[in-house]
């Protein structure tokens, strides 16, 4: 069966996120349509990172298979044209049968937006953050997240889990005056775990918690601190590395 | 008077422009009304570059009178809880009184973002152009804009206009992959100028007029060609210059 890899830019602000949903517009359930439209199969489209609701994507990446064999520059037209907007597909490529979008992800990369002034154009892509931050603090706290840690403390409680184990492989600050990116490469992401940690350096900025806290609250393994959810609009799933 | 000058920053995809209009939503009118309701004064809000419907701004600057004096930090605070989320102001100062936001200002610049590929995120700052442009050809054509001309061929008929003269003192190209930006910088821009140019310079890139024949149609003075005006939303009035 031929095996399609998507690179897809999405705008998450009028999404319930990626995973199908009944009665929900999400991502996957638009793109599944669309190819059903366009080949007249129903098929599963998986993701390498599910994004959730509210969250964007600058460089997801999706697979499925296909009965009859299409054209990738068909497929990538049609996708563009049946989707909404806010679904850019940027490259459809026809690849080795047993790639599998999530499964073959070695890493992926997360940018989370803040700003500290009120943001007019590109508020939706922003989390205007009104207090003082100190940005060297939270730099100084992010630095204890290289490495290979248990997640515990800044990941949602989800029984299926085997491990909360991630290994952190390289964070950037981006500093455009008042615009502050913070980039972040795991081989591996818990669900909530980047705006957990965004949502409790943002505490750290503020000197609620001290560097040194944060590095005792990602020791603790548990989420007993005063973080909190940093909202979905700053996020994006930036680039999924295989 | 009291004379305080904003600089602002807004989204114009949900207003009907700057300029007040009975019954619609304009950036002047909803700035009005947060005057109103901070001071209980009622005042005429004047900009250095009246926007039309959809077009942004990053850098727009206002000035308004109070009888009474009013701190500018006040004044700052208040009108960003006021307006809607669409409007942020970046900064308020007390100005001269003879400061006048439009007459004083020397000179005005916009950007004009094109992307040649499908854009989500921030599809509604940019204008996606479905055709393969040549953008050497492109550049080349703007070059004959710099320095002073009659704009009528890139401007709309207005009664009002004394005449249609404009000095062109800067164009700038910025190609980031499929992303491209027109910057350009003027004393005056007349009505629709920047996206008539922008229009006519996409036909150059399509290969429908030479760049000779772009500059032809600048001297011809007449509006009969076929250019076409690109669409607002590409559009933001970044700078200006006092």
């Amino acid at each position: 069966m031929p095996n399609y890899k998507l690179l897809l830019e999405y705008d998450g602000s009028h999404f319930f996120g990626w995973q199908v949903q009944p009665g929900l517009r999400t991502v996957q359930g638009e793109l599944e349509e669309a190819v059903h439209t366009l080949t007249k199969e129903r098929v599963r489209i998986q993701c390498a990172g599910r994004t959730d609701r509210g969250v964007h994507a600058l460089g997801q990446v999706a697979n499925f298979r296909l009965n009859a064999e299409w054209p990738p520059e068909k497929i990538h037209h049609a996708l563009n044209g049946i989707t909404g907007k806010d679904i850019a597909v940027l490259q459809v490529d026809m690849v080795s049968d047993d790639f599998h979008a999530r499964f073959d992800a070695r890493a992926r990369q997360y940018i989370y937006f803040l700003s500290l002034r009120p943001v007019a154009v590109g508020r939706q892509y922003t989390f205007f953050c009104k207090f003082d931050l100190d940005l060297d603090a939270m730099e100084e706290a992010a630095g204890h997240l290289y490495g290979e840690h248990h997640f515990e403390a800044f990941a949602q409680k989800d029984p299926d889990e085997q491990h909360y184990l991630s290994r952190i492989e390289d964070i950037e600050w981006i500093r455009e005056g008042e615009r502050i990116g913070f980039r972040i490469r795991a081989n591996r992401f818990l669900h909530n775990m980047v705006r957990l940690i965004m949502g409790t350096l943002i505490q750290v900025g503020r000197g609620k918690i001290s560097p040194q806290e944060f590095k005792d609250i990602l020791a603790s393994r548990s989420r007993n601190h005063i973080g909190f959810k940093a909202p979905a609009h700053g996020l994006f799933l930036e680039k999924v590395y295989y």
